[in-house]
């Protein structure tokens, strides 16, 4: 994949602007290839292909109602004051086949979802009769074909039923359910290696000590890509350059993403092993957070170098790894957050040239940026309603803008 | 918990209206007791209690960006003209305690997340140094506590972190992490056990034959379970009253859908076996589709009867179901669907004093309702954009109103 791209390599000094690194990211991307699913795990997964009927749902004529089977012109001039009597010869019970045919004058007890017994071209709906047991009186005509459901009503054979690229929803693995279709083809999920090094790091359920801290990353990215529909494996390392080297060029991910030791310092080696094992087709993009953002490619697995800082890796993920990671799954890269648009309660100000993520709690119906300092830690998003993205052409937003906010949580609570 | 209802029971000729059927599904609900799960695990739940940090975050002073720890001072006057030597007396590292002190003319190399060192009291950027090595030069100033972030910046000890109720984002999980709070105490999943009887019905994965048809379903509502945050748990009957008695009557659930046997015909006994087994509260309510729907309660477990015919139990499950998962598992109750204002392409006709569910097509940004004839088919809902939802206070709107559509599928596609 590395060789169908344009995009020259840049050195942190040389940086990319957004658009040109999500472009880097997503440079010839397309869904993974399928996989089988059963029917019952379908739904939330994207198919990999059309599915076109081999039967007709249903596959017989069925009573759409509770009442009897019979020859509509049996009944025609039926009233309360004219009742037709009506001889009851059987009945049809879902799943079975009757034995009974309606012939002239007679008819067939039947509840919804039964077939239709032979002879008989409609139900009289039992609201329309009286008596019970053997023999009962039509109180009503009913017209030729009334609360019969045709032969592939529901889904008839040759039907076109669900394309390709479609993210299947309960009623759709219903409907595949409904015609047989099992397994069903979907995209496979895209498998994404979270790798987070640091000798300061400790696992996900220690306590901080000293001067070492818990890993907040790769809890923080696993429940990222699974919301993206990719499987996260966590890698956590310590700062060990060969052990960065064997995790980022093992085999068997479609993803990687490291959080950490991204920047140009001299701790920072994964930019460099990423150029010396593939190729760092971006480092260093033109916005804030998340400037030591990197994109590459080892192997056919696309990397994205995320900042270890929570705030720029939550970013970074947002702008560049979640596109690709749904982007593989068949998904849309489109940001999975809802947006509302609402004026700004003071001005959020930004550099021209810079595109800023700037985090924004919503109060009073006033989208308040939250203050500057402290803005890499990462209650300053656990803190914030959502987020604005303000573009690299302006130089901030004044108070009053409508502005977009991107809601961290479903509608804002709004 | 049937003793705390007002709503009295209703046989299926006292129908009830939507909200009162609402108001008795969600009669003295509150969410599930707590369980604990891994930190790891966590995104996505509901947090049961309130947490508060019992650690700083971080527990030292740390450096923001890669550069040398410094005595303020010693940088005052520093420019490119004059530069001002210090000597490196050692570096801090991440994770480590640095063993150097920071004297007068002296400095330690450091690099981001790194411990501040003793005597240190800013951090000057590498940028503004010259030199390496033993022996540096300072070519700017640097005022005390530039890039150094203080104790407990992100996370002070007896900080109030999350709220109960908290649906636990991405972040949410990395800052309990961070502070090392494991494992999280979280809202149970309610155990919703599915109930699909019928002769006719073959499992999911089976080819449709004669008069059977394949449960459509069952994978139908356990993914609308999953999407809820329920834990579905299928169980599929015969027509046979002592199994459908026993799947009513067996604790280790928390809500009981049944789908299908939920009319007044003969075949429909579940209503009948509610009432026996507990209380059935509602019986028949006044919308379209879904009539059938009942709502009761049997040894603390809430039923809902879905009616059989897959749409209308879609439709009978968003209105009733849906809302009673949600709530016991602690979230919103409120439709998970976006919502879209378009106007109408064709006026759509209801009756007053019923509820419509109209399922419908947004084309060139106009909403076209689905044709009535085979609305009760499942492709009807897999072909629909979302549905429209017409009060019982009215006859249905005219060509051109603007309605509020809930898209089945993100935004409608728009």
């Amino acid at each position: 994949m590395s060789g169908t791209t344009d995009i020259r390599m840049k050195g942190f000094r040389d940086r990319s602007t957004v658009s040109e690194a999500l472009e880097a990211a997503l440079d010839g991307i397309a869904p993974l290839p399928a996989e089988s699913v059963s029917v019952t795990t379908a739904a939330g997964r994207v198919l990999a292909h059309d599915v076109v009927s081999t039967v007709n749902v249903p596959a017989f004529r069925r009573s759409m109602m509770d009442g009897y089977a019979v020859r509509a012109e049996d009944t025609y001039g039926a009233t309360d004051y004219n009742p037709i009597p009506l001889k009851v010869v059987g009945s049809s019970m879902p799943g079975t086949v009757p034995d009974e045919r309606v012939t002239h004058g007679s008819c067939v007890m039947i509840v919804t979802g039964a077939p239709i017994p032979e002879g008989a071209d409609a139900v009289l709906m039992v609201e329309n009769t009286s008596g019970s047991g053997t023999h009962i009186e039509a109180t009503a005509p009913v017209p030729v074909g009334r609360n019969v459901g045709r032969v592939g009503e529901d889904v008839a054979s040759d039907d076109a039923v669900l394309a390709s690229g479609r993210f299947l929803l309960p009623q759709d693995v219903g409907l595949l359910s409904s015609i047989g279709h099992d397994p069903v083809e979907v995209v496979r999920r895209p498998i994404v290696r979270i790798i987070v090094s640091g000798d300061e790091l400790l696992p996900p359920g220690s306590s901080p000590v000293d001067t070492k801290i818990v890993d907040s990353n790769s809890p923080m990215l696993a429940a990222l890509v699974d919301r993206d529909g990719g499987i996260p494996e966590i890698v956590r390392l310590p700062d060990n350059e060969g052990a960065m080297e064997e995790a980022l060029a093992r085999p068997g991910s479609d993803v990687i993403v490291t959080a950490g030791a991204a920047s140009v310092g001299s701790e920072d080696r994964v930019p460099v092993l990423v150029d010396r094992l593939g190729s760092l087709v971006v480092h260093g993009i033109t916005m804030r957070p998340s400037a030591p953002t990197g994109i590459g490619l080892i192997n056919g697995s696309r990397i994205i170098i995320l900042p270890g800082n929570p705030v720029s890796c939550l970013a970074a993920y947002d702008f560049f790894a979640g596109p690709v990671v749904r982007s593989l799954g068949g998904r849309s890269p489109k940001w999975p957050y809802l947006t509302i648009e609402l004026p700004l309660a003071r001005r959020i100000t930004s550099q021209i040239g810079r595109t800023d993520y700037a985090r924004v709690i919503i109060e009073d119906g006033l989208v308040d940026p939250v203050a500057i300092s402290g803005s890499s830690v990462l209650s300053s998003v656990t803190g914030a309603s959502g987020f604005v993205v303000i573009p690299s052409a302006l130089e901030g937003y004044p108070e009053g803008t409508e502005v977009t906010v991107h809601c961290y949580h479903g509608d804002c609570g709004l």
